[in-house]
């Protein structure tokens, strides 16, 4: 009998690799997908040697084709989904006349239109068993627009409608959906140098802990369908909460 | 010298037939651009039989170069934008499952990416001007989500965000972004068919008279910088309030 | 025949000024109410010296007994009541910590409270007439709360429940409820004071201006049920947009 | 060397005593209070039943010598606080015109001035420890008002109010500060009379289960401060989405 499988698209090397590591521990198939499946061989192996067991796919999440294939290939091949993630991002930062129609463009089509894609195929294979849980990753600007941030923030709240409407349409048949609102700076190789001088400011838990994270989507996956959280904020302590 | 315009994009036969009547009977050229132009030429003669300044313009809002092109036929030939309005819809509604990309992609591109290339052309006028309003017309979609929305509320969704990046980066400029949240039916042939039993049930002020809804975009103009309106909702007293 | 009446509970010397002489310009008779009836004798003359109709009244907006007979007053001596603007406000900011009960309750009382027994006694009159506005003046503590700001934002989230109830309740029996959000600092003598570094660095339009504000009301009065405004917010351009 | 103590303010037969179960079953004293100590005999009798530690207070909580009574009672006899829980609710439903001024004042001290009593006393003990968890429980009516929920919403703003403030104030300071919004009813004797045909249209997890809710409480109270929750809903699996 094939066990349950995990899906985390745009599984980069922060929260998607805490993720992947966490839903392997906790037994399940981890299929983690990105545009160069090389570059996922590290995570794979470390997954493996813990004795987890996890799949690297290669995919551009942009691509209906290739989005289409991936479920099918997991849904086949391996057994069948209990948890998809999509966790693709795009932030850039410029001003509104210095943003070209192929910037904001891009920035749709990775951090929403994927979304799209791939909330739309896992909801053709979870419907028909009534169960599973859709992970649709937000983040500040999904809530509110900010100067040079209407790309980034368009995607966002386009992803945001899209597990909203998600939520009304498969809640009352079986799916959880989720919206996390990443609501700080997560601990990246990235954010220590983009935004040093903060982070020295800051004790070692003032950023975001990937693995903590991942704990909250853990979570959020073991609750009864008597009682789910569609929405939820997170954040450093030392950060001043966004209303949502 | 050259008289002010106002630029309608999207000029329908309703919401956007009401505002070009109403900046025109206000003294300024107004500009009407929808796809197929002869569509306007009613709209245009209408307008210059009362004594009005109307010109049509042809334009696919979802091509760069068209919008470009648009206001640059604008500012050197007619004369300064004192209004653009983005009105732009494209309300659909379908089961996640039954969204094809094509029509997710279509809705967004109609709907948010084209008010993105207007956004832009104007601030890029109006900026070294320091004045001028911008309207983004959102609808209820723009504030939440539901069921076989995903497409519409997506792209409403990101206009928002549009708007309030937009506000944030140039009303220290000095230009006036509004965002207006339609929330209830348009008074429109096409609501009175596809929504029959709720229109005979209601007075004939019981929807939302485009003449009236005009109104309170002129009156946005109006305002002094000193107290500038942002966003606000707009509906027919029988409609029950959505938060915004 | 009795003309028609306009009631400003909470007629300090900034807005609710403003509000009263604009209303009388549009030829309501005005009444202004405050806890000290002498302190409006100023402006019950300056009204009355261009012109128009205005009575002051001693009320203390806290005690319902003095609300029911200050409403009573009007309705029975001077006309019907068209227009109701609920404008107490009470800012503090103190550490929660530091913020006695007696402050707690009586910030709520002041502007909440008061609000509640305002808006009641209003719809009793307005409701069996089908029509009349009632404004309930938000502010950004209406929006979200902040450090020091429990015992204020308290009150003003409270208020903001009460108009949106209010608009539910009475909207389809032609009341027209408007919640304003006054999102930035008003031009005040207290404001100059207390934030002078930040009133040096704005031209002189860069705070409310109370008459400026007091236009957006007269307009939403004058809106048509067909499309009517619940919430709008209100700022200098040179103030950051808060979600509302 | 006393044992870490968990407080519920407002215990009641349903999510209250499900909270202290679980408090107690994690190996914190659990002290529930509400007005009548007396009704709190059987849930401290079943925890220590069950080997747990649980104590029961007599308290008005609206009596802020009684609410600093308790709090000193526990802090020196029993041991600190890590958990705080706000659980008051007074959910009335009458047309603005017959709610009295009492009715309207009573809601506003049960739900929200309780809970500011409560927040701060909870805050006096924790802040110099830099740690400890409060929940200050809300509903659907802390997001929205709606017709006939003017007192109430009114209160559950305010609530919402004063978790944001403590938030933004204590967060940095170590204390975790949780805001739930139940969006949906909880399955207790008195919704299974008031809403039998909701109730009868359901399976048995179409309601919330106190138990599940708990679950999600402590879930919270265990994340480590690099990725704390402020605001998360939680609904049966049936039950639309409201937006927070």
């Amino acid at each position: 009998m094939k066990t349950r499988t995990a899906l985390i698209v745009g599984a980069g090397d922060s929260l998607g690799s805490a993720l992947a590591r966490r839903f392997a521990r906790e037994g399940l198939t981890v299929c983690v997908a990105r545009r160069n499946a090389e570059q996922l061989e590290p995570l794979v192996e470390s997954i493996r040697a813990e004795g987890g067991n996890a799949h690297a796919f290669g995919c551009d999440a942009r691509k209906e084709d290739q989005i289409v294939s991936l479920f099918a290939a997991i849904e086949n091949d391996l057994g069948p989904l209990a948890i998809v993630v999509f966790n693709i991002g795009a932030n850039i930062q410029f001003g509104l006349r210095e943003t070209t129609a192929q910037k904001y463009y891009k920035v749709w089509e990775m951090a929403c239109f994927s979304g799209f894609l791939t909330g739309r195929e896992a909801a053709k294979y979870m419907v028909p068993r009534g169960e599973g849980t859709i992970f649709l990753t937000g983040a500040t600007a999904s809530i509110r627009g900010g100067e040079g941030f209407s790309a980034f923030a368009g995607a966002k709240h386009g992803l945001r409608a899209l597990a909203q409407s998600m939520a009304r349409e498969f809640g009352k048949q079986g799916l959880h959906i989720v919206h996390p609102v990443i609501d700080g700076p997560i601990d990246t190789p990235f954010v220590r140098e983009r935004f040093a001088d903060l982070v020295a400011s800051r004790p070692a838990d003032g950023l975001l802990a990937p693995n903590d994270i991942a704990d909250t989507y853990w979570y959020m996956h073991t609750q009864k369908r008597s009682a789910w959280t569609f929405e939820f904020d997170i954040r450093p302590w030392l950060e001043p909460v966004t209303n949502i």
